[in-house]
């Protein structure tokens, strides 16, 4: 058994993410899309391949967290589960959409640094089954986080790593 | 062909990365652990599987920006290639060491947010062909930025996103 | 830097590959669809999620040692290279189709076993650079392997290449 | 969440694996070694890497059917899951063991054809609790199917794709 196709892209934002907070009853939504600009090596030297847009989306707290973090152009590592949607677009023709459901985003440190803060709020990690965003009070507005974090959250870490 | 083995790893910093400030003649190094643990569905239920560590490596500026963001327990994404070392450990065992030597290297935002920051520094990014760190100016100290970015660079982001 | 986005699909062939032999100045070529059964974790079940279905294609020697192999509903591995591609379809819809560039294909030992044979023949592993399949000698016929294989049977038909 | 870290491994196999034929009571269990030889791109040209040899293991009908079909020195794709094992060598010595659970199994096409052949038998899809190999019934041998597949299962490849 192979379960769902997993990938991991990395690019740059597209445009601003377009972010749903979430209601009581409904989870955080988050939506981007992400250009990873190839290299290929044809003929005996590198040369650009063809970019391609990856459309993802999030949920939940990761998606808060990605609004309050991440804007348009910011370099990004997406870890998640390929999807195929189909949908009719405005012109009433029929589309499939490739995208992936996301589990992890994180800004590269590859040229930037970056200054870790707290979770962008509680209500964003509402309901689990819920995955329809609030249309109502849709969004892509997106603040930085304003405190960085104040102490390191050791807890998680593994205390005994054998090497 | 398959060039070489592409790995995905996400968990917990084990402990403050090793790092080494490079030289005008020495490529920047860091060295760090994470701990990823895993979930594994068996007899009906989702149990804690195994906690796997994974050694990683990074170089030039990629490992001058992680030293300046990342610190023991924070959660992190790596994006690399599997390597194998062998080395002579102090009971003057030989060992094999199985690696990572990541390209990507970013905080997870599942549990936080993050506020981008200017590049760690210029002199990180010295000669690529280099890549023994130089001891001498070797460190595990580790600052955060203080100035989050004030402008972001949008420049790299595809401006012409078919979708 | 991150290379392309690299991505293993596993699945059912959804029809025969179409095959196109190659000439001594055109490499031979294959194209196929995988259909890959995903199955999700919900609501504190296992339950079938959405088939992917993935387009490959591959070349040259490749391309003529799966033509010989691999039949409609043949469980499959595809290691290979995201990539996307523009076309105009016969309504004259301009579609983004993202396909998967194969470096590796396998038949799945999961549910099956396999004798391993010969190359399939030498004209596939034509010129490297020649990416653009023989429409002429285009065809999606297709004959397992006997056992060591005898015959390169690669027949020629008229059929007309999908991009 | 991010459950185990996925990895698809491409190589020769070192030796003739080793595998255990299954009871009722226990499952059949497979172990072999994938030598991956890489190529990196350094100062301006291609050079061979470090050759990654991985270890891997597989279980019940995927591991008997390895066992009928592969060989030391095919050429195999292994995907899966990467594992941690601790044990203690001959010489007394505590070793950290990283290795490849593989889920999916199949002979590279890269170089070979191959004739697709029934499972290799029931009896080793036994309680997939049970991960312990026999030892008693412990064998390195392996045969080849003799028997190519008479009628192609054409059943699970889904027949309405939509592209």
């Amino acid at each position: 058994m192979a379960g769902e196709i997993i990938i991991t892209v990395i690019g740059n934002l597209t445009a601003a993410p377009d972010y749903y907070a979430g209601t009581p009853e409904k989870s955080a939504f988050i939506a981007f899309t992400v250009a990873q600009n190839t290299r290929v090596f044809r003929n005996g030297e590198w040369r650009d391949g063809n970019t391609v847009f990856m459309r993802c989306t999030a949920f939940g707290e990761l998606a808060a967290n990605m609004a309050a973090t991440l804007d348009r152009g910011d370099r990004v590592i997406v870890y998640g589960r390929m999807q195929q949607r189909e949908y009719t677009d405005r012109e009433d023709v029929r589309r499939t959409s490739t995208e992936v459901i996301a589990d992890e985003i994180g800004p590269s440190l590859r040229y930037a640094t970056a200054a870790i803060g707290e979770a962008a709020n509680a209500a964003a990690s509402a309901p689990e089954k819920q995955r329809t965003p609030d249309k109502t009070t849709g969004t892509s507005a997106r603040k930085r986080t304003r405190s960085p974090k104040s102490e390191p959250a050791l807890a998680e870490a593994g205390a005994k790593a054998p090497f």
